[in-house]
């Protein structure tokens, strides 16, 4: 397959992950043209270097007017569930409290009774749903946490449902063991119990399965404190997986100075990460996950810093934290939108944030996140005249093509494979 | 055609302009059916009372798990012009000065150029393309300012657009003029020379030839004063022209006085709104249209008082703004998006702003808005199982087919006439 003619090519190629003056270079090419052999590309300049590769079957793509990236990442979702909950939406409108919530039915432990009944089958169904929407955005990789299940049996479904999917569906499934997104309600007086569980039983499953790559936590007051998050992110780095950390999402609790001290891979959310954090961060080359649609949903009225966390020289990545009850959405469209207007980052900066640097925080930048030679061929074709104007005109569905290991798989807008 | 087993039949039924307690009914059926004649609606109900219309070949929609409202009606748009702006985005985005922008070549006066310089087939096709997106994203009825002409010859032009487009695209288009949106440059030494060209050339001609329904002002610091709007809105209002206001869009200078003094239909922006002039609006049952996404892109970290005008006994209706400046999005599924979080509207309130009280904003509130019997069958379908649904999920676009004037025109989210 060839792409010619490309308006702008959005490479996003250089050294990673991106930080500072490097975020600014999104590796833009004027009239460029990418080759592709089977699933990876083979060649990528500007002008008619193409035509060498010409053969009577060769797919030509004609991408005059049009801006490409590489495949979108989005590097921190929730998005294996089960159960909806728009009832919630009018209640926080009229500013009722969290906790009320919970007591009116609502709230995360909602999903968990739900996705605990749902059956494999079902899940996983649902799930292909959503990751059919991402595709249909222009998003080829996806992470995807547990979290929903919070006992043995179906925590390891929701991992399984991960697996099954990154085998059947064009998306690439990263799988991600989130067993600490919050205290199981069997064990709300015995924390230690439901921490022991996680580390002694369920992670040396998911390692001798190969359930996950990653393991995660939520640190924030009232959930998971700094103390356990390091005892349960440590036990899962002992047996192999890497670390991810939930981080000061509202207060600052030294969530961001853990990811640093631990060496995590990334650090989320960061809405109230402190001065410190943020330097921890940045010496330890952690990987700041944004996710300002959660931010816009929760009514905070603030917005992480990312532009402190840029000028500090922590490589910043933006993610749709795709989940059911803080950001409902399948689109890193919508994250581009309030990246922009909302952490004001710049164009450039945002599309490095959902491509090389999402790459990054999902420890597969050797194979994805630019457009380079070697690398997998997965790519999002937007009708967009520049980069500039993907971000302008906000609101609607830019993507015109999506094409995922040399294939096309989203034909105007809509999935196809 | 018969559209059966609605899973949330949305109405917007009931007297109008919705004020108050109203605006939280959204006339819901649950398990409803509407029967279409031609292009009107016939019967509305619930369970199968509408068997009795079914003749062999009657067209049968399934809308199980959707949710169906009237067609939306973008009340405050300026649809028709040239040349996008998206240069201007990364120097907002450093916070350059709207006047250092200006001088970099951007602002109004950049539309206003190319918009003169356009054919008039040449801008018919690029609006034809915004109103294809428009239709994709649910609404049926679009209202359509001039003012990127600011000259006798190229106005007109723009109103023939507008005349023109109504009658050959799917959509109904209103025509309004907005000869004053900016002093064009020839007569910046001549204010009131601008002012005379409007009030005895333009509008006698407009209204001769039926070229707009609405006269409308952009009465702000810098552009015109309230005695400047009162002199042409009245100038209008004489000839036939109904009036429409853009007042306090950022300062308090009184133009939602202004509205309520002179009985306009409707007054736009309302972000600076003061006290008396949210009563003035009140006491005169001026509709109030606001613009969230402006907000939001204008980076203003404020939104219009929506619950002070709704507490206030204030008409609130709700619109995209479409514009190439302060909101190029066509969507009003970004507007609901906005109006909830941003405005903290309820999804009853919002979805009457856009459908029976964005009727009246626009005078049509007697053929379309609600869907009863006797009204145009202008339907938007959206893949919502009910209407919360509709605005929890957001990013996406939640269409499924759009009927108008009886016919599908759009299909699984694309447009199909
Ligand atoms: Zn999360
Ligand atoms: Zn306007």
């Amino acid at each position: 397959m060839i792409i010619k003619n490309i308006g702008c090519l959005v490479t996003c190629a250089g050294s990673y992950p991106k930080t500072k003056e490097q975020l600014k270079d999104a590796g833009i090419i004027e009239n460029g043209y990418i080759v592709i052999e089977d699933n990876l590309i083979v060649d990528v300049g500007s002008g008619d270097g193409y035509k060498k590769y010409l053969k009577d079957d060769t797919e030509v793509i004609d991408a005059e007017g049009k801006t490409v990236t590489p495949g979108l990442i989005d590097s921190h979702t929730h998005v294996v569930y089960a159960g909806s909950r728009e009832f919630e939406l009018p209640l926080k409108l009229q500013k009722m409290k969290y906790i009320d919530i919970l007591n009116a039915g609502g709230g995360i432990l909602s999903n968990v009774t739900k996705t605990r009944e749902a059956s494999k089958e079902m899940l996983e169904a649902e799930t292909k749903k959503r990751l059919d929407l991402m595709l249909a955005h222009g998003t080829t990789t996806v992470e995807s946490k547990s979290g929903y299940a919070l006992d043995f049996e179906n925590e390891i479904k929701m991992l399984e449902v991960n697996k099954s999917l990154n085998k059947n569906h064009p998306m690439d499934v990263i799988s991600t063991y989130l067993g600490a997104h919050a205290i199981p309600k069997e064990y709300k007086e015995n924390r230690d119990g439901y921490i022991d569980l996680m580390i002694n039983e369920v992670m040396p499953y998911i390692q001798e399965h190969e359930l996950a790559d990653f393991v995660d936590c939520f640190c924030e007051e009232g959930v998971f404190s700094v103390e356990e998050a390091r005892k349960i992110l440590k036990a899962g780095q002992s047996l192999g997986l890497k670390a991810k950390i939930h981080a000061d999402e509202i207060e600052s609790i030294g969530g961001a100075e853990l990811a640093g001290e631990i060496k995590a891979v990334s650090a989320e959310h960061l809405v109230g990460a402190s001065d410190q954090g943020i330097k921890a961060m940045a010496d330890n080359k952690v990987i700041a996950v944004i996710l300002p649609t959660t931010s816009f949903y929760l009514m905070l009225d603030t917005f992480a810093r990312a532009r402190k966390m840029i000028e500090e020289g922590v490589p910043v990545a933006l993610s749709t934290d795709c989940n059911p009850g803080t950001s409902p959405t399948e689109s890193l469209q919508s994250t581009m939108t309030f990246a922009c207007f909302g952490l004001r980052m710049m164009p450039e900066e945002i599309i490095n944030g959902m491509t090389i640097n999402a790459a990054c925080a999902v420890c597969r930048e050797k194979e994805i996140g630019s457009i380079e030679v070697g690398k997998k061929a997965d790519l999002a074709i937007f009708n967009a005249k520049n980069l500039n104007y993907l971000f302008y005109h906000f609101g609607v569905n830019a993507v015109d093509k999506v094409v995922k290991d040399g294939k096309i798989v989203v034909q105007d807008g809509k999935v196809s494979y």
